[in-house]
């Protein structure tokens, strides 16, 4: 069998990891041939493949981002996208069937694709932990711990100078980042996505921890938004166009925690450098046994399925089951790291 | 309710955290007061307390060790040991019950005290990730990070000079941290405790990674012992008692890969390194979930119980199911690694 | 003789090393005595000192920020301020003088209240390394680590996604941090104050690296100005007020670059992460030798001086010739540097 | 001009950097050809060249270890060796000199070769910081920092158990890594081969530490030598033989320590984790600056002589000058150190 292999999506530690995991079990133990596929799904409609022997993934579990490439291309649109013209593309190159590493919405266009006949298998890649049908993917423990280091780097700051300080982690929707690299760092307030607050409770939590002599740190994830901002807005004039100009949440934050609590803020959006770099241990043991259980799944043609951690074990999950809702954080683990807030 | 902790055994990333947790939330949610017992059960022992509030606790995640000290006394060793001393003890200071920090040898001593009728709840600790009722335990993930990081460093000596690297890593009875680490860093033979080899499949697998162009590292938990390594020992005239003169085990299996092989073979001890320091964002997060969800069994009068780690769940495991067998590494895990060796 | 210590404007990692440094030396060989000073010459004008013993400083050397608390207060303002007030609140609590440990403001106001008769001895505190007296200042090399650190993970994002990445480090009015991180991460292009460029000088060295199949990497000091900037933002209809709007230089810098060169483009400011957290070797040995000395010229009675860095060795400058012009990054060390770039 | 260059002697992190260094702006700027040689002297001993173009050294300032090989060859050994023999070699391929990247032995054999008429070029490679020609080499930065966050994570052990930890640091003539390592980690004792100490004299000091209520950190240089320690062994009835078996000097000084003081120690060696890996930022700097200026000297025909930092310059010093005595710790540096023992 020849299996083609793609990352899509964003960058995330443990890409390369996978894909050594897959094409070193492939070769010895099953004689699979593998061919990479550049940047995603692109190099799937535009036939971009290339060989991919045990010799170009040696060393790989530790390095950081994907030697495929990725794009946020959609395998449906264009002139030369869509199921038909793909499985002519496979056939033509002798491809019997495609893993794709990524997200939501990759795997959403692998589902589509296998419902129309393709052969995919899913391995999930999330740095925000937001897919359901996996405990942890790999990504998440690497961005914790970098964001982690920074927060502890930022309170040294705050404490010698007595300031607030505001840290803007990654998370669109879901606010695990946040959760855990805060909880980690023991932050004086988390702002996540699935719980509304009002900028006056984030100011009683800063203001509480300040009073107690600790330089209030206060973790927020990008997709948080803050419960009567936009009245906030109008209330000094500013409308909807000025809110981006702004930049993120944190700069929304910090400035309105500096003129209600009448404490000095400064604000740090710790952006890209939470996705790229070498991963973790956790992750690369994680990354390297989805790959490996990847081969497995080939071999036992699994097409329409996903590997995944639960507990400590690597499942299989079909495509159905794994999409549709986010993995959001729990009400229930939120109320858990609030009991150190105050 | 007022509570004393303790942490017993050898150090671990995460204890302060566990610390943390416990009183952050027994103290602003439920009222407890606290107190240190100085160097594990020494301290019960000795009556040896000291008031534990919230300022103790302040910045404490990310801080390696144990404030409280510790030590690997055992409660029924010695004239002030025994239940009924420690009951007279606690009833003198005021102490309704203990939190005990530990590992098997902790646990188990906290279950004869409990089942002699004093109050203790159980954290479990253990680097070696050898704990049976807990997925993972607080320190092991920090512990495979510096593992790794060191082995990603001794790689690049070894391809510089083409040698074969031998690392030793924690772990005398079960495999975890060899496993993992040596995952994580490529390594082409992993030696550990549950699955015997000989030294020719050892070589072989040496060999066989130095004939493809590779450095071979070969990773070795300390309790690993080599098949028919007596029998080489007395062959070469040595015997036993020469033998731990001779340093750990990966002294032993240098020489002896140099001297098969050909190969010019280095060996580096990681030691204690691997037990200190900060915790990795994982390990902080574990413990400080631990901590706080110890606070909550108190309220509950869970004595006799430990919590622990199932999924991503925090759960309460009474000691007769927590303790007895080791949670070793299953053959089956050993050989989802060995895909990678060749 | 009892003597005074201050920390004066921005956190530094080291700064609890000289403090230690000062202290070990001082107390131990000399029998001198210490005072802390609060919050920089805040604590001098409002005499807030506290008692500062070889207990309060024991295993500081490795802890970021600063156990004295800084501000950025101007001991000649404010009713309790200047030369006559500050020599009275020294002479009540009898303290013979004071190291002020700080950058050129702070050094600046140590030479005055000199010349106006007062104790001080300085300590050089600069992490952008804008000092002339002294090769380099604790914190600078923590700094560099940090910002090379994050780069190296913006690097295989860049790589990944095949875009060009541009990176904003410190540097208000000069360019070592950027000079030596750009270096060290390998930069295609490095934006220092010292060194104008225009908007099209950069694109071409971006889209020169981007053909060559690098994913070009832009590493900018804060303190850059784009030659013809003004004038390229009245062609867009923007006025100054909008300038600063928009963030820091690198998010003026990555829009433009992506669309005249038409490559994808994203802009990290790394910020407060690069002077927090524990310092680095170099800085723990450079910032408690720089304490160590400051002790011995205590005893030399060597006030109106500071200590500083020349090749390998501690000396003392007068105050006199170390301020003034700034340690700018010399042409030839950037041309150096550019060599690298195409 | 077309020019070979190797790396010799012993893995160091920085000298990938320095081949791109050279490499780059010898392409770039002077249009200079460049061959790689295999495994130092050796390689060129055996002819075994290969072309080394700027796309061969693209991202390698973080890489450690040497893309060359290295190896410990002596080039005047062997029926292949010699400076005839050499010199034929690189005429056959048409090279026209050498830059030589190694340490004190490397440095010496490129002297005699260029007395003997073959153009050679030197940059000094030493992870123990022994060479007098230059304030600092790459490497030596890397390994202070890897040691000194091992020393942190050793000391949270010590204090936990309130044990005496003795860590064993590179050093085999001189003292470098030892005293800044033990400097920046706030070590009680600093054993190193330029100062002698009887085993007394070490256990004054840990006991004074212990006696403050500290856990003694002892720092010794692999090369250090216990003053009396042949009479100590013969005491116990060991004899010289048995010494090396015993393992480094560490594992010699824990046990003493322990037997006289009665404080429980635990010794670890930190091995080959001390020079490999990526480099630090300063590492990285200064060996491409070296690499940088190699070219500049290839191009300026500068053979005979070899880089060197001098303060913060790079500048050119004749072999003759540059070897002979080492870089020993002076004393009055190691005073410096001492007074922050007791």
């Amino acid at each position: 069998m020849k299996i083609g292999i793609l990352t899509s999506g964003g960058d995330c530690p443990g890409l390369n990891a996978v894909i050594r995991g897959v094409v070193l079990k492939g070769t010895t133990t099953y004689g699979l041939e593998f061919v990479g596929i550049r940047d995603g799904w692109r190099g799937v409609v535009d036939a971009d493949f290339f060989p991919l022997t045990r010799h170009e993934v040696k060393g790989l579990s530790k390095v950081g981002g994907t030697i495929l490439g990725t794009s946020r291309t959609n395998p449906y649109e264009g002139p030369r996208g869509g199921a038909e013209n793909i499985a002519k593309n496979l056939e033509r190159h002798g491809i019997d069937g495609i893993i794709a590493i990524g997200g939501e919405g990759t795997l959403a266009a692998a589902k589509r694709l296998y419902d129309d006949g393709i052969n995919v298998l899913g391995v999930p890649k999330t740095i925000d932990n937001d897919l359901r049908a996996t405990d942890y993917s790999f990504g998440f423990d690497t961005a914790v711990n970098i964001a982690t280091d920074a927060m502890d780097r930022l309170r040294t700051t705050g404490d010698s100078h007595q300031r607030c300080m505001v840290a803007e982690v990654m998370g669109r929707h879901v606010g695990w980042i946040a959760l855990h690299s805060g909880m980690a760092s023991g932050a004086h307030v988390i702002c996540i996505p699935e719980v509304p607050m009002t900028i006056d409770e984030i100011c009683t939590l800063v203001t509480s921890a300040y009073d107690r002599g600790r330089a209030p740190l206060v973790v927020v994830s990008e997709g948080f938004t803050l419960t009567g901002m936009e009245e906030a807005y109008s209330d000094k004039g500013l409308d909807a166009f000025n809110r981006p100009r702004l930049g993120g949440i944190s700069e929304v934050l910090a400035p309105e925690i500096e003129r209600i609590t009448g404490i000095e803020t400064r604000s740090t959006v710790l952006g890209h450098i939470q996705r790229g770099g070498s991963p973790s241990g956790f992750d690369r043991v994680l990354a390297t046994r989805l790959g490996l259980h990847a081969s497995d799944a080939i071999v036992d043609l699994a097409w329409g399925q996903m590997v995944a951690m639960r507990g400590t074990d690597i499942v299989r999950v079909p495509f159905a089951e794994a999409l549709g809702e986010l993995n959001t954080v729990p009400l229930s683990r939120y109320e858990e790291a609030a009991a150190l807030f105050g």
